[in-house]
């Protein structure tokens, strides 16, 4: 469970917490609370752009370790984020042209963890997630990255179009996984490229696909309709490092 | 949580569920019982080749839903297995050459359903996992598949090297997955086939690496060791199905 040893509770740990610059993924705050320390930890939080969420006495209770938690439970995460430009220099470092994975919305953190070391594997430099409504690097995707997380630096941005944007100042190109897309055998990914992957449920969302260059299809046959994004992502990932012709390094 | 519709409980409802023909996974049986109708169940058990657990009355407490267990509590399959003849039967139906998979001890239901999954969009015919120290089609299992158990038939048998050599005479071909084997992009591996993928921690276990035709590998880079096993069997399938030429056909 993710809330074994990444959870603060209580208001003076938590306030301690965030001056401390500690990474906050999540703050539960008991709804309805507006006393002066509550509303100095939600200032904090804002300031850190961390996910508040707004919940009820009985949830915190019940996630509660201490049984003393004071109206307020933060989630810190289990590892410490990168910066999208230490991912860019981990690429000049190797003399690579840089690889990236970009995850819009992936909520799983079992796929988390199982994407994150597939990026490891295909060579990639690091991993972007967006700030809200994704899993954060919590304890269950540690464990599920198998060690990669040590090794693979991941980023968390407020906006994702906007990254997309600033990258490709930096002459990145960006695919985007989509089983409406161009057979991703007929498409060029050599090069500086991002692989945008979108959640489960409801694929890459409309704003982030519109920055991409192009949309990738894995070529199935079957009856259902989509692979876990976890194997979409592999997929996709391996036919680039293959076209990349970096294949035979390893 | 797989045991909440699966699970018979109770000496009676045990040994009808087994005389129903019903297939059971897994017999939960209280350690040191010896009596009568336990021994008639523990007998049905062994004639239909289900794996017996012994455990202690805490544990048996602890699954129950009823709390009348009486020492017993059986797991049903939540989906009825296929016979090994139905699977090559669905490819000549196709007019396709056979394309099998085969789980050598996946023993974590996520994986196990994201395999099936994965099958059924590689275009494969169905899949084939051992009887004993596997998942069964437990409802997690049913519902990570996303819906591929109603179409790819499992199958499950006792001796899976066995298995291997009787496919064999209908001139199949095995290929492992071993990350020390051949780089996939350099085997044949179009015609009949079987995929076989091994466990998470331990691979594809000797003997039936040893009746295998071919072992295939994945190129990697990076830092850890391997893939999550389901992410190891799309790139895998997805290989497979790019040199079978049928990519287009969808």
């Amino acid at each position: 469970m993710a809330y074994e040893e990444f959870t603060i509770e209580g208001r003076n740990a938590v306030t301690e917490a965030f001056r401390s610059g500690r990474t906050i993924d999540k703050l539960y705050v008991l709804d309805g609370c507006q006393d002066g320390p509550v509303m100095t930890i939600k200032r904090e939080a804002k300031k850190q752009g961390t996910l508040i969420k707004y919940v009820e006495k009985e949830w915190l209770d019940r996630i509660s370790k201490t049984g003393k938690h004071q109206g307020v439970i933060a989630v810190a995460a289990a590892y410490d984020y990168a910066e999208v430009e230490d991912i860019l220099q981990k690429a000049r470092d190797k003399k690579e042209p840089p690889f990236l994975f970009l995850l819009d919305n992936i909520e799983d953190p079992h796929n988390l963890g199982a994407i994150i070391r597939t990026a490891n594997l295909a060579g990639a430099h690091g991993v972007i997630i967006p700030k809200n409504h994704a899993a954060g690097l919590t304890a269950t995707v540690a464990r599920t990255s198998a060690g990669a997380l040590n090794y693979t630096p991941v980023a968390k941005v407020t906006n994702l179009a906007r990254t997309i944007e600033n990258l490709k100042k930096e002459g990145l190109w960006f695919v985007c996984a989509d089983m409406h897309g161009t057979k991703m055998y007929q498409l060029d990914m050599r090069g500086p490229i991002g692989l945008v992957i979108g959640s489960e449920g409801e694929g890459v969302s409309r704003l982030v696909k519109e920055k991409c260059d192009m949309s990738a299809a894995i070529p199935m046959k079957g009856d259902i309709d989509s692979l876990n994004a976890s194997v979409a992502a592999g997929v996709l990932a391996f036919e680039i490092l293959r076209q990349r012709g970096e294949s035979a390094q390893k």
